[in-house]
């Protein structure tokens, strides 16, 4: 390693040194001791805006200077609107229950001993994300509440704006009593910090990478830690036979239109046959109005003129634009087989009348959310009624889906005897 | 690489190919239908003892043959009483409940959508493990139950026992209507097979290692696939002040000799300082009659004299024998701090007749078991009423403690609406 590369080795080790020192503290911490420490925070933010706004100005002149993309500079930008929108943030996170503590399925062996599962805190979480400053408060807030350390490391291009943050969360973290190093904001933007980060496997209990698919990817191949990610969403929206095609089409285009850049947008729209000549003719005048353009296989390009041919990428693609795939299947069985191929396992939706289709749906489609009779769109933390969301994971283990703070928790066994012994 | 690992290397993904591609079919199968498998798998096993028993006879003359050690030779040998334990295994986990479809928190949302988590099968476990041919049964059993596809890896020494044990899985899966690649026993003893199996992330949801430290921390740094693992199992018992000393020595008893050689049993004995003087000299005679030595802190070495030094290293050390840590603490937060610095996160008791401090310690203890008034060699998943066990996680994600039926499945959300749109 090079001299400059072991100084930022060694500064990560020390963050995580410090983050794993406090995590027993935040582990006993009361829910009023966070909610304390959050709402000063807030109030730290909220007199401190001058100077969070002249942080975020150098940091975009900066970024112009860079000549970085205009979405990206417009990402990174805090006005005072932003501003209260991360103190009401950090005022929400304080208003939702505590998950740590939580006591469930306590139950009594036959020899006496009472066994169940607390809720604890996961102990170190280490976030990575890219230029929207608010994450800084965001993630910080959810990981204390939910009785967790956090290493956050944000995008170079909002080094400024995130450490005037910092210095709020550290100050309600005081003010509250807790230690600092609850929240730590990585304060080099040497990019061999994330290597170091998502390695020290010893001071890290799991990784959450917030951003584009090429971040998380590179983090997921890199890591030695657990983590909780979300890649494609590659959403699909399967129309049976029985479906009612009114609230089809209403629901196709609403899955579609509500955002064409959420993870949770329509990207291919499977057809059963047997409705096919009555459904696809209106679905894609509706969408051909909304300036949507179809890319449809060929038995849907028989039924309406004039349709871009999807190839086999259009079935693997999330589009994240006003583009969708269509096909047309041999009903339910077919749309399932084609959602476990094509599918990015984040959220799928069967539009049926059929209760036995429904479950038949909903059991065979492996993914982390699947949807009956609305719109993939809603996959979401506060849509769900997690209160908040630190991300969607697509993963199997431990969260899946929409993760709020009890994704952000684990569980132990808690046992109770009176002496029995073994054997 | 070379032909022959380019062979493994190909088999492997074959076997993972077919694995997910009968994923679906597992996860929609009907209770009935798995234990009818395991039943039939059963009856195979009864009826071809003779096979399996002459299979396992040249197994154990071929380890004879290479000079294995005699402890490992032992795991190998299949008797009559040991077909019988496997087949009751089989017939047991036929009678647990299925945990797949089980459906948990579902509510309204304002709304009207209804959201709650489906409990489903992870897809595709792996399953590394050495010598004990029962393994290849018993994981095969649980995997099935729970709805996964496996892929079994045993160790090199059982071949012929894991190949004929096989046979008999693959007819009652036959029997009972299910795709036979729902068990694949790997067949090639090849170590390249589990490079590939461990990196095939496509194909493989989880992997569990079941044996030494060495084979699991191979394992884990190798793996690109998500690992529930066990490494060390490094036990705490702490005495409080407030302790029945009477209770406090006979779950210490228990705790250190009911095997030596489990993950669960007592490694080192925390005393609070109030309490050593009584009760350090009466738990030293116990523990000599018992032929257990004790290694001590000064402190314990100034109570009980000849008492051998215990050194840094002793702190962090699984003995599994008859060897047994002792330190004297300077009260409940002490004895925290030893066991959050010092432990392995399996499972750690504190005796003592205060709720507060027993809630505290609960609280506070980092490990995947907390107990109270009882000993620690009770972290098993049949002793916590789970039915059966496939092993016990010191991880946070997911599964943690011992791992049972449900720890081989997952929660996806399902949501029911009635035409719903977003925003």
């Amino acid at each position: 390693m090079t001299d400059a590369l072991q100084d930022t080795h060694s500064y990560m080790l020390e963050l995580g040194r410090r983050a794993r020192s406090v995590a027993a503290t935040l582990a006993l911490a009361s829910t009023r001791q966070k909610n304390d420490a959050l709402l000063a925070a807030a109030a730290h933010i909220d007199a401190d805006r001058a100077h969070i706004l002249a942080a975020n100005l150098r940091d975009v002149e900066q970024a112009k200077a860079r000549q970085l993309p205009t979405a990206r500079i417009e990402r990174l930008v805090l006005t005072d609107a932003r501003i209260d929108g991360i103190i009401a943030g950090l005022r929400q996170v304080a208003n939702l229950d505590d998950p740590v503590g939580a006591v469930d399925g306590m139950r009594t062996r036959p020899n006496g001993l009472k066994i169940g599962k607390m809720r604890v805190p996961l102990g170190v979480i280490g976030i990575i994300y890219e230029s929207r400053p608010n994450v800084t408060a965001d993630a910080a807030a959810l990981c204390l509440k939910s009785g967790n350390a956090c290493i956050l490391r944000g995008g170079s291009e909002a080094r400024e704006s995130n450490a005037a943050l910092a210095k709020c969360l550290y100050a309600g973290l005081r003010d509250a009593g807790l230690p600092e190093s609850a929240v730590q904001v990585v304060e080099t933007t040497d990019r061999a910090a994330v290597d170091t980060l998502v390695t020290m496997s010893d001071y890290v209990d799991v990784i959450i990478p917030r951003g584009g698919k090429g971040l998380i990817k590179r983090i997921s191949e890199q890591a030695r830690v657990p983590v909780i990610k979300h890649l494609d969403g590659n959403c699909h929206m399967y129309v049976d036979e029985t479906a009612d095609l009114a609230l089809a089409e209403k629901v196709a285009i609403n899955a579609k239109c509500y955002r064409y850049g959420i993870c949770g947008a329509l990207e291919t729209l499977l057809i059963d046959v047997r409705v096919a000549e009555r459904f696809l003719p209106v679905i894609a005048k509706a969408f051909a109005e909304r300036e949507v353009s179809l890319r449809g296989c060929e038995r849907s390009r028989a039924i309406v003129s004039g349709l871009e041919a999807a190839t086999e990428d259009d079935w693997a693609t999330e589009y994240l634009g006003p583009i969708l795939a269509v096909r047309i299947v041999d009903g339910l069985d077919d749309a399932m087989a084609h959602i476990n191929r094509y599918g990015s396992q984040h959220t799928d939706a069967i539009i049926s009348t059929d209760i036995n289709r429904i479950q038949h749906f909903m059991a065979g489609v492996d993914s982390s959310s699947v949807v009956a009779n609305a719109p993939t769109c809603f996959a979401d933390g506060f849509e769900y009624g997690l209160g908040a969301e630190i991300g969607i994971s697509t993963g199997k283990l431990h969260a899946r889906g929409p993760v709020g703070l009890e994704g952000l928790t684990s569980q132990k066994y808690i046992v109770f005897g009176q002496g029995q012994c073994r054997g």
